[in-house]
């Protein structure tokens, strides 16, 4: 079969199987970059607790609620990878104690504002990517990580509300697209007028932070009873994107990327795209 | 004074004091968008153990070369924020013991390829500044996280050449210009026409997690040994770029961006940025 462009091509009987060629090249993108998880590494040989060194930890199902809560309070106290981490961990710490006792949470302070103000990561999906790897299987947790990204980018958030907000202002939701803070961020002060550095704006990620733990324990609670289902799929347009530059395609280069959109930083792109911006 | 144009100002006299505003207001932004990093998080009360749940964790003067090392091998075995990770960490296990042996280091792979596959921070970033922040005075491990980020994003990489390289080829270097993974990786595929999924590419990222982690070991020793200086600044372009959005700027919509240049993603701008692009 013959078409006069990529774009008819794929707009034609063609498009079902292109979509299922780029994504499953995406898919095997990203296990292949990111390494097999089910080769477990081993614990340290001497002096080692396998209790603690060896991963996953042991997990019980806690209150998405009161880790929400936990991790809006731990905001205030060491930013949103420390908030996002310790809403999930301290839940547990609480409820399983050891080896949840011996674990220097502090150290996950780094990743406030995409770590140490680079802009680059949201520190809350950063953290509670840490918990969830740790306390999953390891041949699960890529899928946990990709819904909570998933939906990260593609809801209205925050949208948690805390017990005791540290604003009374109205904290309005954006979708951020992405899950870089910097481009989540300036969403939500360029639509709420809301200054980087106010009151409002931190209440905002902390929200945000919240927000993310809930979700995240909500598919870690699913993970532990046996229900938990990946449904995670890159979108259409960065499928589209990806039969030329994923996995597979003429020329592969890039790396992966799943579900922030491709157009986010690529607002203009060579002419050699023009059939595609039509 | 009076300026026609807020390049011609910037180009005039009051150069230098904007220059210094800019960066002094981005400074204050990274500070108070992480969250006070002197704010110490209690350990929990109840079964801890002081040597393990407090940060910093003890450090002592390891060999740059042995971790790179470390990072390389690792790299394969976890991917590269288990590298970035384990080959500092897996230095410090083994000269100092307790509490480096109680700690899960497997948790780390869930950074691999910009997080589970998602092209955001380069997991070998990611994976040494979990270990700065675990090892460094609560005050300064901002600072050298900054040294390490502006260094990766400015410099040919990789650097650092195996003993062992899993691959023969000639592995060119490329400058990321930002610590995002995605960025890092298409510019080294474009550049050198090996494509995402080859021994090559996955070649290049190891000996990169090498690089960054050689580089990290010689701040920290530096810190130790009390001679570490912060000196990364954000470039000029940046700095003129916050001038109006960064913190204390007009818009103040921008959260906080260092060394990334914003012209990266940002390739096409409002008409009401075309003083500024002649």
């Amino acid at each position: 079969m013959q078409y006069s462009s990529r774009r008819e091509f794929l707009k034609g009987a063609g498009a079902a199987t292109i979509g299922v060629v780029a994504l499953s090249g995406l898919a095997g993108g990203v296990l292949s970059c990111t390494k097999p998880s089910t080769t477990e590494t081993k614990p340290p040989a001497a002096g080692t607790s396998p209790t603690s060194t060896g991963v996953p930890w042991p997990y019980q199902k806690i209150d998405p609620v009161a880790a929400a809560e936990r991790a809006y309070a731990a905001y205030s106290a060491g930013g949103c990878m420390y908030g996002g981490f310790e809403g999930i961990f301290g839940e547990l710490r609480n409820k399983i104690g050891s080896p949840y006792d011996t674990f220097p949470v502090a150290m996950m302070k780094y990743g406030s504002a995409g770590v140490s103000g680079w802009g680059t990561l949201c520190g809350s999906l950063n953290g509670a990517a840490a918990a969830i790897c740790l306390v999953s299987d390891p041949k699960v947790y890529n899928s946990i990580i990709n819904e909570l990204f998933g939906w990260y980018a593609m809801t209205e958030l925050p949208d948690f509300k805390p017990a005791k907000p540290t604003t009374t202002s109205q904290i309005d939701t954006t979708v951020a697209n992405s899950p870089l803070c910097h481009i989540s961020v300036s969403k939500w002060c360029t639509k709420t007028g809301f200054k980087t550095s106010s009151p409002q704006r931190a209440d905002r990620c902390g929200r945000l932070t919240a927000s993310v733990v809930r979700y995240a324990v909500d598919l870690l609670n699913k993970q532990a009873a046996g229900t938990f289902k990946a449904a995670f799929k890159v979108t259409p347009p960065v499928a589209e994107c990806l039969t030329c530059h994923g996995k597979g395609s003429p020329m592969e280069d890039v790396h992966v990327s799943n579900q922030s959109q491709c157009i986010e930083c690529h607002t203009s792109l060579p002419s050699s795209h023009d059939a595609f911006m039509k």
